[in-house]
């Protein structure tokens, strides 16, 4: 198969876009990572979009369609495929982008991850949210993500010792870099004691440790590596990808709080990349809440199981720490517009890889890996990048 | 990219399976396929999931986890991938699982479409087939798929001079062929003389030209075609796929009484599997309504645009016609689970090419083809099957 590499990456900000549509959103980062790319939408094949829910959210489906539609590909009759895996919707969009291109299906291909959600009321984002976990056995029970997220949390604390300091300090740092980041959701500086201190949702957390309802869209523009320097001065290769499920209820796991379908994911991706997870620069992982960053960290191998709550509290997952953890702001500050995340993670992974992240920049970083997670890690997606120059 | 062919075929009856929920379906199809096939689960290297719009019919999204996971594929991590694309969801993830399987990346890959209908209000569940059309320019303003169809109908009978006859021989056809299918939602022949007096839907449709809300899974497994053998005395060849999209809303098409997708993706089917439409044994179509079995059987260049009417009327596209049109019953009589169309649609090609299609045998088949459409033809999915012996 062909190596492949990122051409063009673009971005909505991302917040409560009350004056944005579903279908506007998704031509805006389409339009800005082609534009990115000098690319002209005649000369793409196909389009690949992430989406977790739009069917309830604004009550539409057959994405693909309609957002190559809207970008004027449907003259040319461009293929376009919609994928959804929960909040993996992105990444497993970009996986299977990155297959078309590697298998010589397509040269020039487009891969968008979109979702407004502020078109129905909290309590329905919460519950589309929801569709993520095992509806009938632990939905119907009245689980939501975050309160599995929570029972996660609980059991690593008692196994490893992880505290609430330490997951307040994983919230103030991406509020730190998310203050840097002019397309963030929340560009606030938050305080640890604010974050101990903020309404309960679930023990133990409260609500400044949980990733936001945003809308947003995010967009890549690939093509095969060879050829990217006709098209970019800086690409970027996809060195590495992994996919791996695990059962979607939480009860069915081996261990409730290791992921083990990140830690085989991640394994496929190392491997694929040929390094070993000391040659990471920057990670971009999915912190639905400030323990999810803490439990991918570890389950990503970057650091060693229950150590990961100790190194938020060191410094060593900020912009200048050892593993810089999420510069773009994460989930927790950025925004979580659903099916958009892994394609954002990916495209905040090609600007600091170029160099232009400006104010948040990882100095000299060259490897950089996304984790995008569905669910409480029913789907793991991994994506491992490196500069090309 | 290598040779693919379908070594296992599955389907559950199709109807208003009240005893049965979304995932149960999954399995059912998903085993019966395996099982077909003399494959173990264990040795399963990818799942593709084609579904529209479980996030509204019942309430859970993450499908492919799910599946994967109840269908005993978790303990191995194995991937899984849902593919959306309106009702040509089952065959767009049966294209992305043909490319994992062409590429290289993966063996063994099982494919499912499924979709559970009836836990929602008859209602609700025309509110799901409108999201394949465009809801912000059509559904918004009170249009339905079938209104939108009818459209389409009235403009072919003022162009071409197609007849409500015509259209009423289709749906006598299509319910004579699911009589012999004991899979099929409605078993009972029906009279012309029925159709023509039904209750009227949206003029020209009465309530026997539209295919019904039903409830129902396919599945098919996938392997390198030059493995085949090992696994099936009857393996069949995908010799060529096509895939095309065009605007999703109707009002901006060409001419609305043509899909130009299916035109499009049709030449590309024919152009990969090198062969002309003449060479077409058997076909399974997508009849929405009665009038779309004409249009596309036109549009996929079976016969001259205008003359598909006057086959139906003159018997030509019954089983021991010139080119038999949906053997299986259709979607008419067959029955319409959005999401497992297109993959249901092969499971019957497979079986009328193996020879096993008992009491609906198209007498030596040797190609078949089907056509899966989203919306008013805002995706088309084409795939072309050989027998390999």
């Amino acid at each position: 198969m062909r190596q492949v590499a990122v051409i063009g990456a673009g971005d909505t900000k991302f917040g409560e876009l009350w004056d944005s549509s579903f279908r506007q959103l998704g031509i805006e980062a389409g339009l800005a990572a082609l534009q990115d790319a000098g690319v002209g939408s005649r000369s793409i094949d196909a389009l690949y979009i992430g989406n977790m829910d739009a069917g309830r959210l604004v009550e539409q489906e057959h994405l693909g369609a309609l957002l190559a539609d809207y970008a004027g590909l449907s003259r040319d009759h461009i293929p376009a495929v919609r994928v959804e895996a929960a909040e993996a919707s992105g990444a497993l969009a970009l996986h299977q982008a990155w297959q078309a291109v590697a298998s010589g299906m397509y040269d020039i291909v487009v891969v968008g991850g979109a979702e407004k959600m502020t078109d129905v009321s909290d309590a329905d984002a919460v519950r589309v949210r929801c569709a993520g976990i095992d509806q009938e056995w632990e939905g119907e029970v009245g689980a939501t993500d975050i309160a599995l997220h929570a029972l996660m949390a609980r059991r690593h604390m008692l196994d490893y010792g992880t505290t609430r300091e330490q997951m307040a300090a994983v919230a103030v740092k991406n509020h730190a870099n998310g203050s840097k980041n002019p397309k963030a959701h929340y560009r606030n500086t938050i305080t640890a004691d604010a974050v101990l201190k903020a309404t309960p949702v679930a023990t133990p957390f409260g609500v400044l440790d949980c990733a936001p309802v945003s809308d947003g869209a995010a967009a890549l523009v690939l093509c095969p590596a060879d050829k990217a320097k006709r098209f970019s001065e800086h690409p970027v290769r996809i060195s590495g990808i992994g996919h791996a499920c695990d059962t979607i209820a939480l009860s069915s796991r081996r261990d409730i709080c290791t992921m083990d379908a990140v830690v085989r994911a991640v394994k496929k991706g190392y491997h694929m990349a040929r390094i070993t997870p000391k040659d990471i620069d920057v990670v971009e992982t999915h912190d639905t809440t400030t323990f999810t960053e803490i439990c991918t960290i570890e389950d990503l191998l970057l650091v060693e199981k229950g150590a990961a709550g100790k190194m938020a509290l060191d410094g060593a997952t900020a912009i200048d720490g050892k593993i810089p953890v999420n510069p773009s702001g994460g989930l927790k500050s950025r925004g979580m517009p659903l099916g958009a995340i892994g394609v954002a993670q990916v495209v905040e992974l090609v600007r600091q890889l170029r160099g232009k992240a400006e104010g948040r920049q990882v100095p000299n970083a060259r490897t950089g890996m996304a984790l995008n997670i569905g669910g409480t890690g029913g789907t793991a997606c991994v994506t491992i990048l490196e500069a090309m120059n």
